[in-house]
């Protein structure tokens, strides 16, 4: 920890606070512990903290901040631990404030169509339960059976329904959170329309934990479309599965999901599954879902979606019109970071671009990862322009692999810049994309951030090295 | 302008500085420009400024604001002037900075479904303009016809049809904009998804010109729904009106506007346009909207309300379904504001509850008006909980209008938080609110929120005595 030395180590003193805090049973040194909470599911990183606390309340979570705050001591908040790009790993050591316990479905509002949550929740289960009273969270990342809410929040996770029904911050109408110094705020509720001060609740969604650790979450919930119909269309070539997307868009639809798997990615998850799927040796596919309250308006939209997709160049059309198919086609999908990551040493970009430059994207990056001898597995969010760029190690040699690995992801990340667009959509900066950040975000603008972290957090122990380079 | 003593003044060597920055033309100082920008469409306030500068690139306003923060000189940014909390007044004198000029719509993007816009245009021309190639921009303010796009942005502007499509933060996915020390910021762009660092973007919207000065917004456009049928729906008493509301909602119907109008809001509204209504004489109507792109959905979903509000207590159902029709009720929805204005000295309340406790706000709005013997009339969009309730003075005395006001005020105001509210929805907080923003947010927030402002604007120069009490 020589490189941390800015702050100071965890004590038996401190322990001893901690404890008398939250409760011993919420406190942990123990090695099993430390190790769980030493890493998430970006790549094969791990950084042991020196304590684990989960608090069961809010109050605790402000008492452990205050602890850490008057001690100088790093805490970095942890929910679900699926994060991609790091932001829940204890980099400095120090404290994981783990929500786990803060895990309760506080109210679901059937007469104003709003949920109170704790971010402990995982998001899986709040739309299960939700949907029981006929209502709907749309926000649905791929990693909701055991991601939680507060994460989501972080993060502003998104999905494959964001192309018709937006990200976590279009469904957060308020938060109560704790600032590092063990402040508790408060902004927003069970509103549709605020301008009451500043956003607060915007401005901490997607800060991916490093300015207040969320305690409480108010969402707007939709009333449950009750139908949705499934289409899996191969192509043969990725660049019309990608033309595809905007001439959808354009013909007036809103899919309620627009996904692009490649090739290579289908295959992989067919092995990582043991199972095959028809037509998976297409080069591409759009995996494409329609919801609604009329039938007949869905099976008209789908029918368009037909004759686009294959006037576009579409090999064929799959219908998954009973909820059993459909679960079958979503576990596809939903397994493909787990089943090309399976495969072999990886890291994963989460570009995004104005939708309608997917197909420059796609191309830029087969062209480049030909040029590297790098090789790039793609899925994604086709109907956001949000493309999951997978590179894969495969059997290149480590010095191969470590010289072109980094020139490589910074060709892709210009590109993807030059396209008009971000190098994150839904993935965040967290610790392994922050030295990219400058390609995407001038010094002004980064240093105009800076400066905000700093009104949170001026000794920044709330979760350091994440976003900033 | 003893009391803004903080400030220095405009003096000539500063009017010539602002003349060679953004060309004589764009200066002014006679007083028919100070006076045309003493006021916006807040009561009968006016505060003069001393000189005017209509900037016509986003360089311009880099150097007026370089101008004014070398100088110590106040900035008021200005829109259309159609404020109701007095965000555009100029308080403290200086420079009223107005976007009159930056006036252009840089794109309207159809394969992407975006547009780019300066500050300046009008939100009903951006809307006609885009309406022209099918696509559609929900944000819909009463004061569309001459209100800017840019002051949507800083007011954060609903109207009516925030109950189906939400309100502006939610179309705007990027923005430039200016710091009040003249650096130009940019921050994300023609993207559905972005955690490329904290959301600059959002934290603007809704910061009423304190922040920064917009220059460039990014604007997500939806398909444009082929029909709309519009309902006009009486009911016998205010109560019975506001519990149909929610019904509506909790059967699955998501209308694209969901408005409410207190019966002496619509006589008077009759009285200002010359016209009369049918059933005008009912104690409040519903006024309905149910858009989408299939007849026979909306058609059901027409029945459904109609049944649900004759359930509820409607006396009546009239439908407009040409749009001469739904004009001509639109019409008088958007005169309310103007109308119910025109009768007396007033004061208007931008309330916003939990959309399911819009009853029981009405009836202590009402029973708060008889305690103190004024007059308030009410109406809004009901959908989002969001009413603007009026306060007249009508025939009161001088002294009982100031002894009674203020306290009323306050008493709605603490009615409102107690339901779950905040002090504004759409209107902001502005001038005329920021004696009442303790009400809703305590100490903690708005010391956080001062501490944000300080990071864009160390000096206090950008639109000071706005927001904070």
């Amino acid at each position: 920890m020589n490189r941390h030395s800015s702050f100071d180590p965890v004590t038996d003193d401190i322990i001893t606070a901690l404890k008398k805090a939250v409760g011993k049973e919420n406190v942990q040194t123990d090695a099993e512990a430390l190790e769980l909470c030493a890493s998430d599911e970006t790549e094969d990183l791990a950084f042991q903290p020196e304590v684990v606390a989960s608090p069961e309340t809010a109050e605790g979570v402000c008492r452990i901040l205050r602890i850490a705050w008057e001690n100088n001591i790093p805490v970095t908040p942890r929910g679900g631990g699926t994060g991609l790009s790091g932001g829940a790993l204890p980099v400095c050591g120090g404290i994981v404030l783990s929500t786990m316990k803060l895990n309760r479905i506080l109210e679901i509002d059937q007469k104003n169509l709003m949920a109170v949550v704790e971010p402990g929740v995982i998001t899986q289960e709040f739309q299960e339960e939700v949907e029981k009273v006929g209502l709907f969270y749309p926000p649905d990342p791929a990693s909701r059976g055991s991601c939680f809410l507060g994460g989501n929040l972080a993060e502003c996770a998104g999905g494959p329904r964001a192309v018709k029904y937006g990200v976590t911050k279009d469904y957060v109408t308020g938060v109560e959170a704790v600032m590092p110094d063990g402040t508790l705020i408060h902004h927003g509720g069970k509103l549709l329309k605020n301008v009451t001060g500043y956003n607060l609740t915007q401005l901490i969604i997607g800060s991916e934990g490093t300015l207040a650790v969320i305690t409480k979450i108010y969402l707007k919930l939709l009333p449950l479309p009750r139908y949705r119909q499934t289409l899996l269309i191969p192509f043969a070539s990725l660049e019309a599965s990608a033309q595809t997307v905007p001439a959808i868009m354009n013909a007036g639809i809103v899919p309620s999901a627009l996904e692009l798997m490649e090739r290579d990615a289908v295959k992989m998850a067919e092995k990582h599954l043991s199972t095959t799927f028809p037509s998976s040796d297409a080069a591409a596919h759009l995996l494409i879902e329609i919801d609604g309250n009329d039938i007949s308006t869905i099976e008209k939209a789908s029918e368009q979606v037909c004759e686009i997709a294959l006037k576009e160049g579409a090999t064929d059309v799959l219908l998954a019109d009973t909820s059993a198919k459909q679960q079958e086609l979503w576990d596809l999908r939903r397994a493909l970071g787990e089943a090309v990551k399976s495969v072999s040493i990886y890291k994963e970009e989460d570009t995004v671009v104005p939708r309608y430059n997917l197909v420059p994207l796609l191309l830029g990056v087969k062209e480049i990862s030909k040029r590297y001898g790098i090789t790039t597995v793609c899925y994604g969010h086709a109907g956001d322009g949000n493309l999951h760029v997978n590179i894969l190690k495969m059997d290149m040699s480590e010095t191969e692999w470590t010289d072109n690995l980094d020139p490589a992801i910074e060709e892709i990340f210009k590109l993807t810049v030059s396209l008009g667009g971000m190098i994150s959509g839904e993935h965040g900066i967290g610790y392994v994309q922050r030295k990219y950040l400058p390609l995407a975000i001038s010094e002004t603008e980064l240093d105009l951030m800076k400066r905000l972290k700093q009104v949170f957090d001026k000794k920044g122990i709330l979760n350091p090295s994440k976003i900033f380079p």
